[in-house]
């Protein structure tokens, strides 16, 4: 059974990885999932926030944020409604919490890193690309630390790579990596976060139609995993190229 | 291996539901998981919003909150900061999407039923005891809608129950239902939502330490599922008491 | 001539005062003024606000809040509106300014006391059950503090009790502690604050129908000044009681 | 005993009233109590809110503000920090209250009238100045919207006149109409509004320092009152000069 | 061609200054040109923000507001809808551009002196009127300042004066000084504003119908320019005159 | 004399106009001014605001925002600080106008047209590059509404063009089209906006440092004029190539 744009299910849409994309930032890439194109910039500060003075350790933060006509419609900005949505908040948290799982805040040292994800046009899978490119962003602002000399010799703030990636379930059939189109009809609908090696660092599964059984959520999880680990794979090609 | 508590690894702290704790409130209960103490109040109103109206369907919704002292320490209102924060948001949508996974729109007909749980006192697995509970002031929500008349005869808005239990790996041993001192000390958290009939609603996994593996998850999400099992058997029996 | 609830005209509804009724805070009570239910945690920290600091002087203060659902209809929570209202602030500031007013506050020394009164439940009386309430939950957080090595030997910040009772106006005759019902129809409202010792700490009256003469407005004193004494008399008792 | 500024305890600051200080405004006063300045203006418009549509009864409503250099020392804007005050919002609601107490809905018809009252220039006593400036400003309004028609014949939606005046103990002494300098060191504040026949529609008192006791209450309410009917005087006087 | 209040296209409306119209600002002024009513206090403070604390250099910054009734029709007042609106914030900003153009900030010393100015009647040009206001309310700070040995000795923080007006064509005719009804109707509306020896600091000028030439806007800019220059000249006279 | 980056002082920047740059919105364009990068997205929705139902009008609004990482530094979130900056207002309101300028209200009919001006980049001049570029999206978003439908065989809802640069004087010298690090070196800071044959909608110019006289204005104007001119013929060239 093949996809309205021609995919197998355990395919992913074309990925892109455009590293350097910001003149002004340490780290950015601007990262596409088929037409799902999110801007991540991450920015190096010395210094940590006022709670964390004096501990030794560093910080990673992050903001998601949707331009207004990223969507099919056109939608309010928060800025003018004077408040972050709900969904907001919640895809800012799972993006902090995803990359800090591969940092080490003692090799970091008191540095804080920032990272934004701004999406510039909408598909889909918009928090997934937003964690998958935010790690290549993260990896450059980490080596433009070490060239500025802001981290000890030999220190390696990252304990390994992270990506994500979204699946769900259509007409009974699990599937990697869904458009907006099938997003909307996906009677489950899940997200994975993986690390490099292959160990999980967020599982969310949520049943927008029918609650799914044990054999279901098993097939999503196989499906997610393997997802992640082809796009680690990319992620490393991207690295390996001298940034322009 | 017993814990501070002295449960076993796989045993509810003591649980308790006192129905119609509110004297104004259609469907009310003061949910305990142990120390933790979370007041439901579910509210019928006829009628939907204004995006539903006409459409023959009802609409239920959560707002979660936390008094300021439920806490260790006391936290700011978030009325007198002005603003929600990204952790309430989230806990109110989850518990929204938990509770309408069971909810047949069409037999509600346009009314609404607005679940409020405020925890009154917190440890741990608020969000947990605020679904399990919630689903207990909505079903007599919906048996005050019957006999109010707002319901069409034999119509019957509730697919099924939800009950919903945190686990978490603690040294290694994955464990039921953590109080805040094993929640903090968890390497992996995860809450787990699921119908009376064993299917999964949510399936919500965070590696607040070290990423975790296949094996692990997966006896992670056994154990969730056992704990909202017990779960959904200890909702019967409160609703078949006579209601104060 | 009796009320609805079968009281006469200077009879107090039934009182409780249900002390430690939470676990983490230094004094807490659930007050209840017939149905009216107020829980009162009152916190403890060392240390004063920024413009007190080096005084040597401790602080006492309060908020007041009401859960969506305490009323007979639900109304919208202040922290979705993001703004507090107008009536919470007012009440929030009675309640402080009666508490202080039999506070020592060299007494207390560089201490701050926050109470947090939040109705569960609201049957009229809500501001005069909070303060009547918070004097309990004060009086256990002075000793929690005392235990605790926070105050010098001897040193008793407490000069008084206070208590605090709504009287009304209805057909004509001045009534005590009136219950929702009887709040609506009542052409004159009045809050009494009085010190155990009879004095008094706040007046406020309103006419909210036709305009009040001076005899009434003696009457309605006199019967708020011994609903007070009464008050006066039952925090006595339930102070004396061995916290659970 | 004389006070700073040569009066007696029982004599009021010198009073102004300039009635149609605005051009724009259906009624307005710049009322003055001794260094105290609130320019009152009342807007009539046809039409009453939403709540109240179809119920043929009118509405009457306060807003209070200081400008931030009415005081001695400069107050942030209440618009910049994007909330208004506790004290701003009760002020406006006892304004407001106040009024209503001598307002006829029905005969006022389905109007509005919104009283602004905002503080040029603060020496104590601004509610109260403004509640007498603002009853000067309504009658105007009145006067405005029967020439414009707005009104049935031969209706009368004033029921008689409003004014308000501060009272408070200074050493042991009953003072009125107290400026900031005594403000301050009164024990004991009270602020009382009555109409032009003697009756009263607020009595608030606030023991500052020592609670007060019953017959310092009696003396306080008694100095107030007189001080209500020489304003009410001086009200009547300002009417019937020809507005400017 | 003569304007509806019989002025000629170059005149200015009748502008007065009331020096000192506040008892407790350092320097104040009500500014009148023609109904426009503008109520400015300059506020002295010792110090500066934090960004600027160490640098021996002062600050001048403005606020800009309207009182609700101001306008022919009531306003909703900015503090009730939590926000400030784009205009205000345009108009504060470009009114301490304005005044930071003359003002010797290192002559300053490290002081702040905070220019609030408060429309009381709007009339059309309150921005200009408000500028033209604020030097002279400005400049009786300073003079406050040096009187109370806040400067320097020999210090001169102005190093001139400053005025603004607005110009408009109407009916293809340059006009000064237009009034709320000529302002409605000008096709290009201009506001300039200049120091005492003639020199420009902003010029804005917005087509609102048709796009203007350059011959217009030499125009515009030639009878701007003679209205600043006269009103340095009614600002001189003001100065020199004895405060009240 | 040349600049840093080579540039005569009367020569633009690369000026590129990427055309269809969003997939979902009516019209869009990524313009750049050097490394000054805009993308601009122009929505067109059936009807109009409230205000204006009814009139056969149509309605143009823009927006316009910058990412936190545009600039050299981080800023934050406007949406975080739950409040819009005055300079994001007044820039766009600046944009909303200057397209108006060229919109006949009746040609467009009951449409609105939306232009977000979100800045990935800033490198100076980014409300020029904004307005520049919107007019292109606004052309492509007109197209697209003829194309589906949405106006009247003929009309035609543009009059005209429009273009904005800014011009400053930097060591006495007017300059065209700055860029940042000429941008904080101008004494003098000028906006121009012209239409396509010449004229001005809008001129503002501010003395950062010293006023500026008669004769400098002008060559600023000539200056701003000329590259508006030459903005005209680009926009122009880019509208005539097939849009991808």
């Amino acid at each position: 059974m093949s996809r309205a744009d021609g995919r197998t299910p355990e395919q992913l849409r074309p990925i892109a990885f455009h590293r350097g994309w910001l003149d002004h930032a340490e780290g950015s890439v601007l990262v596409e999932f088929g037409r799902t194109r999110v801007l991540v910039a991450a920015s190096v500060t010395e210094g940590v926030p006022r709670w964390r003075k004096g501990s030794g350790l560093g910080w990673v933060t992050a903001e998601y944020s949707m331009l207004p006509r990223a969507t099919h419609t056109r939608g309010d900005r928060e800025a003018v409604k004077g408040r972050i949505g709900g969904r907001t908040h919640e895809i800012s948290r799972l993006i902090g919490r995803s990359l800090r799982a591969v940092v080490d805040y003692k090799a970091l040292g008191e540095n804080t890193i920032q990272l934004d994800c701004d999406v510039l046009q909408a598909d889909g899978g918009t928090r997934t690309a937003a964690i998958t490119g935010a790690y290549v962003a993260l990896a450059d602002a980490v080596t433009w630390a070490r060239e500025n000399k802001l981290l000890k010799a030999k220190a390696e703030p990252l304990t390994g790579s992270v990506a994500a990636v979204s699946v769900g379930i259509i007409d009974g059939i699990p599937m990697l990596d869904l458009p907006y189109e099938e997003d909307v009809r996906a009677e489950t609908d899940m997200n994975i976060v993986c690390t490099g090696d292959g160990r999980f660092v967020e599982v969310q599964g949520t049943a927008e139609g029918e609650p799914f059984d044990r054999d279901l959520l098993n097939r999503l999880i196989d499906l997610g995993a393997a997802g992640c680990a082809e796009l680690t794979l990319l992620q490393q090609i991207a690295l390996e190229e001298t940034r322009a």
